[in-house]
C-alpha cells in the first residue's frame, strides 16, 4: 500500500522507508514555531525540564503577533521574556515589533518553510504551510519546548481524506468560500486528526493566497494538517521568498485515503459560517438581513495582499456605512508596504476604514476591535465560537474578504453583486 | 485695569463688560468635548439628573478616541454607551471609527472650534484650542453632562501669566521642548488655575502645529489655558478647515498679568523630561547614556503633519535598532492619508516602525505599546508620570518627534545631531 504526500514527508524526516496511518514515529523538525502566548509558556516549561540550549538557533522562529504593540502590562512581560529567550539563545528568526507580521502569514514569506518541510508551531493555525507542499502542524506549548530542545517531534501517522478540486472559482468567490464549504459539508470534526490532502486540476486556478488561506482552516474541520501538491506556481513563491532547498513529494498512485470528496469549484458560492461554529454555513442567497456593527478584514486566514486587493476593489469609490467600524489589518508590514503602493490603503482609508499594523488582535478576542454585548461582525479569521472577539452574547460571521468588505458598505451581510459588482 | 485675552473671551461669553481675575461667572459655551472615557460618566450623570435633552446637537462633539477599536470588553461596552447617545440626541459631531482622530488633533482639523470660542472638554488636553485663540479646557464629566445639558459652564476667571515668546527656534527643536523647557522652569504647578498668554513677535516663527503642541501642554503646567494671538498663520488655518466665523480678541496694553517671563526660542534646545514628572527637564547636552527600550511618536501632542514630517527626515534611509520597538500613530485619519501621499509613512515602515490607526492608546497606558517592567519608553505624548505607560516600575521620557526618531535609531535618548543630521 502506498503514502499520502503527507505520510511520504513524515517517513522521510523519521529515516523510515514507510510509515503507516495510527503510527507512532519520531520525526526531525525543519522548524520550531512559537508566538507572544505560546512561547513563554514553552520557555518555562524549558526551565523546568532544566534544558539550558536549543537544538538548532536557525531553526527556530519566534514571532511576537498577537498581543503586540503589547496590549497590557501582561502581554508586555509575556513578550520581554520571548525577547530575552531569543537574545540569550541568539535566535536567528526572532521578529520584534515592526520586522514582523501575523506569524503564518511571515514565515511562507520569509522563506522559512518550503516544500517538504515538517514544522511545528504552538498555534493552531501552523497548518497554514501545507499551501507550499509542507507537512505543518499546530502542537501545545511543551511540544514546543521539547521540540526547541531536541529538534524532534512525536507524531501519530495521520489518515487522509482525499478532496479532489476541479474546475475554476466564480468571480468574487476565493479560497475562504472553498474551505468554509469544505467544513460546512464535513463539519468542525469532520477531518479528525486526519490529513486533508487538496489535489486535482482545479488547484491550479486557485492563487497561493487561496491556498494559504484554505490549509489554514484545516484546522477548523479537525485535521491534523492539510496539504497542496507542488506545481509551478508553488515554486515559483519559493524560489521568490526563499533560499532554502525544497524537496517535492508526490502521493503515491496507491496510495489509502479513508475517504474522496470531488468538489467542482465552479459550482461554488460566496459562504458565511454562522455563529458559533465554522461548520454553521449559509451560501449568500441562504441568508436573510444580518445587520451587523463591524467588519474585521485581515489574520492569518485572510490577511494577506490578494485580500487587501479584493477588499479594495469593493471598497474603492464606496463608503463604509454610518455606525459600522471596518478594521483592516496587512497581514504583515510588507504587505502593509505593497498595499500603500498600490494604493489599497489609500482606499481604505478614503473609504472611513481603519488600517492598523500587523497583529493578531480582534481575531482572539485580543484587542484591536473587540465586541459588546449583542454586537456582529462579519470578519475573515477563523473562528466564530462564542465570545471569540468580545462579549459571550457578540456574534461572528465568518466570510471572504469580498463579502466582509462589502459587508461593511451596506452595513450587513452583503455580497459584492448587491453594490452591482 | 485691562482684560487678558481670557479674560476677554470669557467676558464677552458670560455677557459681561468686565471680568477679574478670581470672579466666579457662567459662560456660554460654543462645544462641549467628550471622549470614550469620560462621555459614558457623562451621559450616565445626565440620566441620573433626567436631563432628556441637549442643548445643542450641533455643539456637542463625541469622539471616542482612547481606546478604540475597542480595546477590550468594558471599551467596547463604553463606545456603545456613546454611539447610542449621540444616535438617540442625533448629535451632529459623533465620530465613529474609521471617521476620527484623536480628539484635540481632530476637531481644529474638523473647523469644529475657532478664535474667540469657549469650549469644555472631558479630558485634560482641551486646553490644546488656544492655539486658535479660543479659551478652551478641561473639565469633569459632572461639567461635561451640565454642559450637554445647559450648554452654558461656571469659571472662575484665571489669573495670568504672560510668555514673551522671541526670536527663532533652532533647527530640530520645535513646540515641545519650548513647553517642556517652560514646564521645567516654572513646575507642574507653576501656573496653577492661570491662564497662559503668550505673545512676542517669536510666535510668528512657530508653525501651527507647534502652538497646538505647547497650548496642548499647558495643563502640565497646572493652567486652566493656553493661547495663543491670532495671527495671519491662525487666520488662514481656521479659513482653510472652518466655516464657522471666528472673532479674534486681544488682550488690553494694561491688562494685569502675575508674571512675566521672556524666552528667547534661539537660545532653546532639545529638552526631555525625564521620569517621572515634565518638570523635570534636562538639555541633550546635561543627558547621559539611557538606553531604551521603545519610542511612541504620535497622540494629541505630537501626532500631527509637522511631527511626522520631522521622525520622518530622521527615520529615512535609517533602520530603528534591533530591539526596539519604534510605535508612530498619525493623529487623525487625514493626517495618516496625507503621511501617505508624502511617502512618510512608507519611510517608518522600511526603517522597521509599527504605524497604526489613530488612538490615544499608549499614551495613558491604554494599548498600542504598554511598557513592561523596567522598561523605558521615548515618548512625544505629555505625561510621564509613575506607570503612566505601564508597569510602575516602567519609566517614560517626554521628548519631541526629532529626538524619539533619533532616539529610536541609536536605542538610547539622542538627538538627530548625533546622527549627522
Amino acid at each position: 500500500m502506498g503514502m499520502t504526500m503527507t505520510q511520504k514527508i513524515l517517513a522521510a524526516h523519521a529515516g523510515l522507508h514507510e510509515v503507516k496511518a495510527g503510527q507512532l514515529i519520531e520525526a526531525d523538525l525543519d522548524l520550531v514555531l512559537g508566538n507572544d502566548i505560546t512561547s513563554p509558556v514553552a520557555i518555562h516549561e524549558m526551565e523546568k525540564m532544566k534544558v539550558t540550549g536549543v537544538f538548532d538557533k536557525d531553526k527556530i522562529a519566534l514571532v511576537p503577533d498577537h498581543f503586540v504593540p503589547n496590549k497590557d502590562i501582561k502581554s508586555a512581560e509575556h513578550c520581554k521574556c520571548v525577547r530575552e529567550f531569543a537574545s540569550a539563545h541568539d535566535i536567528t528568526n526572532y521578529f520584534e515589533v515592526g520586522e514582523m507580521g501575523i506569524e503564518h502569514a511571515l514565515l511562507p514569506e520569509k522563506g522559512l518553510v518550503v516544500a517538504g518541510d515538517v514544522v511545528i508551531g504552538a498555534d493552531s493555525h501552523t497548518c497554514t504551510y501545507g499551501a507550499l507542499g509542507a507537512f505543518s502542524t499546530g502542537v501545545g506549548s511543551t511540544d514546543m519546548a521539547a521540540g526547541m530542545a531536541t529538534g524532534k517531534a512525536w507524531f501519530k501517522v495521520p489518515a487522509a481524506i482525499k478532496f479532489n478540486l476541479t474546475g475554476k472559482l466564480p468571480k468574487w468567490v476565493s479560497g475562504k468560500d472553498v474551505i468554509l464549504h469544505i467544513i460546512g459539508m464535513i463539519g468542525v470534526d469532520g477531518a479528525l486528526y486526519k490529513s486533508m490532502e487538496f489535489t486535482g486540476d482545479g488547484i491550479a486556478n486557485l492563487t497561493m493566497d487561496d491556498r494559504f488561506t484554505i490549509a489554514n482552516m484545516a484546522i477548523e474541520a479537525g485535521a491534523k494538517n492539510g496539504i497542496f501538491p507542488v506545481d509551478d506556481l508553488a515554486v515559483s513563491y519559493m524560489k521568490e521568498h526563499s533560499k532554502r532547498e525544497f524537496k517535492i513529494y508526490e502521493a503515491d498512485e496507491d496510495a489509502e485515503y479513508e475517504q474522496e470528496i470531488v468538489i467542482d469549484l465552479s459550482t461554488l458560492k460566496s459562504t458565511v459560517a454562522f455563529p458559533h461554529l465554522p461548520e454553521n454555513t449559509k451560501t449568500m442567497d441562504e441568508i436573510d438581513e444580518v445587520v451587523i456593527d463591524q467588519v474585521v478584514i485581515g489574520s492569518c486566514t485572510n490577511g494577506r495582499l490578494d485580500d487587501l486587493r479584493i477588499a479594495a476593489k469593493v471598497l474603492e469609490g464606496r463608503k463604509v456605512a454610518k455606525g459600522i467600524r471596518c478594521i483592516i489589518l496587512p497581514a504583515t508590514q510588507k504587505i502593509y508596504l505593497q498595499a500603500i503602493d498600490e494604493g489599497l490603503i489609500q482606499i481604505f482609508i478614503k473609504a472611513g476604514a481603519v488600517v492598523s499594523t500587523p497583529t493578531c488582535g480582534p481575531c482572539l478576542g485580543g484587542y484591536m476591535g473587540i465586541l459588546a454585548k449583542g454586537e456582529r461582525c462579519v470578519s475573515t479569521t477563523n473562528r466564530n465560537f462564542v465570545g471569540r472577539m468580545g462579549h459571550v452574547e457578540s456574534e461572528v460571521y465568518l466570510a471572504s474578504p469580498a463579502v466582509a468588505a462589502a459587508s461593511a458598505v451596506t452595513g450587513k451581510i452583503s455580497s459584492p453583486a448587491e453594490l452591482g459588482l
